[in-house]
C-alpha cells in the first residue's frame, strides 16, 4: 500500500468525530470566565472602525499538550516541546504590531523571559546584609527586560491562557478561533505547539490508576482527530495557518510537510527537523519551499527572528489579496 | 486468582532483570563527575571520626519519572507529582539536623521555593523607574527565604541531582545508594518520587519518532523492575528505608501499602490517596499503621511536618537499636 495514500485515507476527520470528541470532553475548567476574556480581547480590534491594517491579531499556540491515561490523572503521554519557538515568536509578532493570544501549556518558556537561567531566583539575585533582595549585576540587564517587557505587553497586547492536556488545548483553540472569525483575513493561526497524534478517548479511560503487577501492559491509544481541517473550513475560514511539522526522520518531514498543506488547506507548514531545529526551518508553501536559518554571525540570534519577518510580509499581501 | 497473590507472583525482580535494565540503559550524561561530588558529600559524613548521631544522611527523591517511547525522545509516558512533597520533606529534614541528597525532577518544586507563586519573576518584582528591579513588599518575606535558605543549604548541607526519565532516576539512586552504604543505619532513604510502573527497553523502543495516520496505536510497556528489594537487599543493606504508595482507589491503597512493606523489606510505607494526600497520609509499619494530618488549626500547616517528625524519631531508634 502506498504510504501517503495510507495517510489520506485514515487522517480524513468526520463532523461526527469532531463533535464526539467535544462532547466527551471533561469541560474547561472556568470555560465562560475565559470566553469573557478572549471575546473582551478580540472584540476591541474587531470593530470596523479601527484601522484595519494595523489590527492583525495571532494566535500562537505552544509547548506540547498531555493525554491522560486515566481520569484521575496519575499517568499521562506528553509530547515533548520547550515551548522556546512559540515564545520567541510571540516576542516578535508584538514588536510587528500584532496583537497575541499566547496558548501555552503550563510551566513552558514564556516570552521574554527565555533568557533568563533555569533557576532566575537562585541564580540572579541575593540578599544582601540578610535583607536586602537585589539583582546580580550580569543579570540586572536581563531581569529587567523579563519584568517590564512582559508587563507591558500584558497590559496592553498580549493575552496568555495556559493548557494541559489534549482535551484543554483543542477546546481552547476553538473558542479562540470562534472568536477570531470577526477579524476575517486579519486573524493568524501560529500553530507551534505540538499536540498529540494519539489519545484516549475521555469515556473509556480508567477511572482509577492502572495496577502493575500483572505482566506486561497493552495499550490502545485512537487517533486523535485532527481540527486543523475544521479549523479552516468552519471556525475561522477567512483567517491565514500556519502549522508545523516536527520529525526526527529528515526523509519523512517534507513528505508530511507537504501532504499536511494540501490536506488541511494550511498556507504555510513550517517544517522542523528535531536536530536542526534551533538553527534552521524550511517554510512550505504552495508556490514553493524556503529555507529560513538563523543568522550565524550574528551571537545570540535565533531562526525565529526571520521567520517571523517572512510570515508578518506574506500575512501581509494575504490581507491585500483577499 | 488471588489478586494479592498475582502481585507477588509477578512483581518478583531477578538479579538478571536488574542487570539487563542498567547493561542497556542509555548511561548517564557526566555520570562520572556526579560521582564524584556524592562520593565527595557522603564522604565527608562517612569518617569514624565524626559523632555519629549528628551525621544522618537522608536521599530524598521527588516528582516523577518519564518513560520515553521514542529514542530521539518526542514522546513519553510522564508520572505526574509536582515534587511538593519532595521539596517541604527537605526542608525539615535540613532543619532536623540531616543532610540531604534530594534527587529530583527537572522543573518539579524546590525547597524554600514552594510557597512562591508559580510565575515569581513576574508577580514577585517589579521596576522601578524603567531600572531598578524591586520586590514586591507582599512578597519580600517569601523571596528572602527562598533565595538565602536555599543558598546557605546548598553551601552546606544540601546536594541536588536533576533527573528526568527511568532510566536517570534508577542509576543516580544505585549511585547514591551504593555512596551512601558507608553510613550504615544512619542513611535514610525517603523515596518519594513517582516512579513508572512501566517502561520501553531502550533496545526495543523505536529510534524515530512514531507514525500517526496508521489507525489506532498498539503499545507494549513491560514492568519496570522493582528496585526497592535490590537497594535493601544489595546496595544499602543497612539503611532506613521509606518508600511511597499513591492510589486513587482507597481500597486498594493499604493492600498495595502493607504487601510493599513485607516484600521490599521496607521500615515504613507512606500511603497517599491522590485526592487527600495534602491533609493525611497514612503510615503503614510492621507494628501497625499510624495516621498523620496536618494541623488544620495552625494556617499554612502541612502534612510533611509532622510527617518528618515521626520519622526522624523512629530513624533514631533504629539507630539506637542496631
Amino acid at each position: 500500500m502506498d504510504v501517503s495514500n495510507g495517510f489520506e485515507f485514515f487522517e480524513e476527520t468526520t463532523n461526527a468525530e469532531v463533535e464526539s470528541f467535544f462532547d466527551s470532553s471533561p469541560p474547561l475548567k472556568d470555560g465562560d470566565e475565559i470566553r469573557r476574556r478572549v471575546e473582551d480581547f478580540v472584540g476591541k480590534r474587531c470593530s470596523p472602525a479601527v484601522n484595519e491594517r494595523n489590527n492583525k491579531v495571532v494566535c500562537v499556540t505552544s509547548g506540547g499538550t498531555t493525554v491522560p491515561l486515566e481520569q484521575r490523572c496519575v499517568r499521562y503521554i506528553d509530547n515533548f516541546s520547550s515551548g522556546y519557538r512559540g515564545a520567541a515568536s510571540t516576542e516578535y509578532f508584538l514588536k510587528a504590531g500584532y496583537s497575541v493570544i499566547f496558548l501555552y501549556r503550563r510551566g513552558t518558556y514564556q516570552p521574554y523571559c527565555r533568557d533568563l537561567p533555569d533557576d532566575p531566583l537562585l541564580e540572579c539575585f541575593d540578599v544582601l546584609d540578610g535583607s536586602t533582595v537585589t539583582v546580580h549585576p550580569a543579570h540586572t540587564e536581563k531581569v529587567r527586560t523579563a519584568i517590564s517587557e512582559h508587563r507591558a505587553a500584558i497590559r496592553g497586547a498580549l493575552l496568555k491562557l495556559p493548557f494541559t492536556t489534549i482535551f484543554e488545548y483543542l477546546q481552547l483553540l476553538r473558542l479562540v478561533a470562534l472568536s477570531m472569525r470577526c477579524l476575517g483575513s486579519r486573524a493568524l493561526f501560529y500553530l507551534a505547539a505540538a499536540v498529540s497524534d494519539f489519545y484516549v478517548p475521555w469515556e473509556s479511560m480508567a477511572e482509577h490508576k492502572i495496577q502493575s503487577g500483572l505482566g506486561p501492559l497493552d495499550m490502545r491509544l485512537n487517533q486523535a482527530p485532527k481540527m486543523l481541517s475544521v479549523l479552516r473550513k468552519d471556525w475561522a475560514p477567512a483567517a491565514f495557518c500556519i502549522s508545523f511539522k516536527l520529525e526526527t526522520d529528515t526523509m519523512i518531514l517534507l513528505k508530511k510537510a507537504g501532504s499536511a498543506l494540501k490536506k488541511y488547506k494550511m498556507h504555510m507548514v513550517v517544517a522542523n527537523e528535531l536536530l536542526t531545529r534551533k538553527d534552521e526551518v524550511i517554510v512550505v508553501t504552495e508556490s514553493g519551499n524556503f529555507v529560513v536559518q538563523r543568522d550565524k554571525t550574528r551571537p545570540g540570534a535565533d531562526v525565529e527572528s526571520p521567520l517571523i519577518e517572512l510570515i508578518v510580509d506574506r500575512h501581509s499581501s494575504y490581507i491585500d489579496s483577499v
